[in-house]
């Protein structure tokens, strides 16, 4: 993976990390409110998908626009459309 | 939030922390391949999904179901309509 | 189903059939470019997402919020966890 | 964009069309339940995506793979991410 790809996913990663630290957090005290959870699971989830755009734009970059010169299209396009699939 | 949904989600949501952990950990190597963290990324995604429909389905018993014999069926409705959006 | 969220469903629908319908033509042409049909599917997927939030919001005031009222709970909330499993 | 993606695309989306036409009719009788046409909205969408990931593909494979050969990776990588955002 390109270093600057790596570098932000991880940053984004830890970040997400910390804010899910504080969603278990807010599950220990009785009265918290369902619609508040669901929303800070979202948000997780759309730093995540973040990330991810970030390690698939890398990718592009670096692996799948290269491929037709290494002779390894069909395998580098099939791999990533498995790792596509029900990409959220 | 029921005991019982909070106490689920807690416990999905405490390993899908543990997940991202382990996600960040694998990009500070140098020669970690990008397909490899998207399906990562997104085994978090799915786990998130799988916590959040345990607290929407504990919203749904609770809260919305109980709506019209508190009268306030229009604001609930509003509010989960609110955080279903986008939900990946 | 409420009247008039059935008649905005049905009035959506048929506009997301029309722009289907524009998709499948775009295709009839050899020099059609990839990017742009992606783009026209996943504007027609919104527009489904919007019908099937105005569906939603109908089912959840007319139907889910009186589940308490009726005793029908855990097979109302049940039938609709399943139907928005994978919702994109 | 590649011939047999171009005709396999248009099949699915052809399908699509007339499942989307059978859910607008289904929307004129009265007694239709919600559920019901969520899941068939539904169904349709995941033809759509099945549709978008024949594009895609065809996309990576004729397109992107050769990106770096043509000399423009960036401007290629850059259309695709953005019309893979929002990717349901």
């Amino acid at each position: 993976m390109p270093a600057d790809a790596r570098k932000r996913a991880r940053h984004r990663l830890s970040i997400a990390r910390g804010h899910l630290e504080s969603i278990v957090k807010m599950l220990e005290k009785e009265d918290v409110y369902c619609v508040d959870v669901l929303r800070q699971i979202k948000a997780v989830q759309g730093a995540l998908s973040g990330a991810s755009d970030v390690v698939l734009r890398g990718h592009l970059e670096a692996h799948v626009a290269t491929a037709a010169e290494r002779g390894d299209t069909v395998e580098i396009v099939e791999e990533l459309m498995e790792a596509l699939r029900y990409r959220s």
